[in-house]
């Protein structure tokens, strides 16, 4: 429990349509990802894993920092346990990292807004997201080198979206990068101006949600295991998936739409 | 057979010099990909794999469009088919992706040159290219999402490409991209005025024509080789291809050359 | 031994507090990556590697080129062994590509400054280097398409650090690419005014070297082995790492000093 404004959820859960708005909400303490906030995400994340009525997440924040990392406060805090909090810290590292790639395996797209600063494990969530919007005052670091504990976990994301040297700068010097430079290097997918980042992640979750159910499903999926197979397993596994996806009944209805010149009308919706 | 166009070949094939420049010529039907097409492509590859007397390639394109992916319709029509098309579905998609592959394998580099919209399966012929001049007015997307059917084999070339978050963007919104953006992004190499694309691409395939023709093609497969090992298997691998590139005929005199400050003259040419 | 300049070393090491600054030296040959030079260099890099008083490293050179790469008259002389110089050259390219893993592989991060051309295995070396500043003047090519013998092994490193169809345009063109563009592909980290890149290499050293040694140390090894991992594999390395991270000394006092807001004290500083 966060004792900044501890009445209030730490996540805030919206929905509008098909679209889920989450909102990390301790905006004084910068939104650490503590183990209360690594659980409320993931077990809003397992909650949506099988629900079609939830087609595209937004993940944005309160106040300046969209989140600050990790809560030291609280790991320091298990310092004093008989094993120097290496039992603990094992098990929090192993919990957050799964929340992360609950993100990557979430049948939903999941898009980050980010208004203000994201660092450390903060940043990681940004990089897990399929898609962000940063808006212009967005930063991003990944800090862990100036106190000690480099962010290995965090580059495990950032390493995934963004190209060596690029990802070797923020580690090694844990300095903040502002929107321009991380949209150039592929953190985030674009900037827009101040305060509109949720609006427009919202905009792209709803254009997305207005999609076949299934076949982002099967897409998304399909993504993060091909990326990292070899070119000819890779052709091997989606020309299965497309064989697949071409009998879904969205399929069907949404080629011939196609064909027709006319609007699709999906299964789910 | 195209219903428009149907007494001109589908695949034009044209040798300027060792250049074999090859346009997709269904311009009213948009170029789809259809089994024509594809194996109009796939022969012309086997045809030159070992030809020394080809040393480059330009793929092109007649009309609006480079290409527009799968033909639907033809598709479509094998629904009827006992099994719903899926037998058909799966094969069409094994000699599309075989037919990708044969770009990357083939020793002779290609270069795509672009003015229109490259779609579908016809962006990930684009992105299958080793390299790819686009006009100012060319544009590229990974619809797949908007008719039910994922771009799963296109996001094969797609994500070796471009980043994860660009590239998801493209494969969930279904939009299209302009130049610009793709050369930014790493689809595409380079944006020249909207008309020279081919020009600038042929000009290009002359240059990589004048060099040895034994040394690009140890070099384009080691490339896409290497690219796939950890860093250790990929320098253990390309030290023997140095070697052995050493002891060729053509690494004798062009070495010999560059140190006796002349033009060398390479076997093949 | 160099003809030119044999008199001074091929190599100069010069101590800034914990900055070892290491100058390719041999101007008017452009520095080759001669025998004597890659010896030179692997030499350092094991002097260094457990020591302790050693934060980081700059590499930077004397003269117009930063590197040309091999010694092309050394390797020519060696056609006359009896296998044509065969056993020459794999020991040569084995040994230059073990030199290169050094540089990954040194605890310490080593900042490339190039303000000239880098060429070949030179242009390799700085892709091999965890960060690089180049200079307006700065020049980048893997040129060995022109001379017969294809940059295989620069490839290794080029492609580890810029997208495949800009590694391609290089390599199978051996144009010269220039520092903006190098940067804008993630060669460089960045672009600075001509004649400011070993102070701005230097000064980007000074400041990682402020930070805990250790944790520089297990960051920089845990990067490079967690890349070429896959997502699930990769998580569960880091986790460890993050794990024993925390047991560090440096990283409780690290924490703590953020926690009450002090500047931390290192254990090795």
């Amino acid at each position: 429990m966060d004792a900044a404004g501890a009445d209030t959820p730490i996540l805030l859960a919206e929905r509008l349509g098909t679209v889920l708005v989450l909102t990390l909400n301790r905006p004084q303490a910068r939104n650490p990802l503590s183990e209360a906030m690594i659980s409320a995400l993931g077990g809003q994340f397992a909650a949506i894993a099988d629900d079609r009525s939830t087609r595209a997440v937004v993940l944005t924040h309160n106040g300046p920092a969209f989140s600050a990392g990790h809560d030291m406060k609280e790991m320091t805090a298990r310092r004093s346990d008989e094993d120097g909090g290496r039992a603990y810290f094992k098990q929090l590292m192993t919990a957050c990292s799964a929340m992360m790639q609950m993100v990557v395996r979430l049948p939903q797209p999941v898009i980050a807004a980010v208004e203000g600063v994201a660092s450390a494990a903060g940043c990681q969530l940004v990089a897990s997201c399929d898609l962000a919007i940063a808006g212009e005052g967005a930063r991003f670091a990944t800090p862990g080198v100036n106190i000690g504990l480099f962010c290995s976990t965090p580059m495990v994301a950032l390493s995934r979206n963004v190209s060596r040297k690029h990802a070797m700068e923020m580690l090694l010097t844990g300095d903040l990068v502002d929107a321009e430079h991380a949209a150039r290097v592929g953190l985030v997918n674009r900037v827009v101006p101040a305060g509109t980042a949720r609006e427009r992640a919202s905009a792209l979750a709803d254009q997305i949600a207005s999609k076949s159910t299934a076949t982002v499903k099967v897409g998304k999926e399909a993504f993060y295991r091909q990326v990292e197979m070899d070119l000819g397993d890779a052709y091997a596994y989606t020309v299965e998936v497309m064989t697949q996806n071409m009998m879904f009944r969205d399929a069907e209805e949404g080629i011939g739409a196609f064909i027709e010149k006319r609007a699709p009308k999906w299964q789910d919706q």
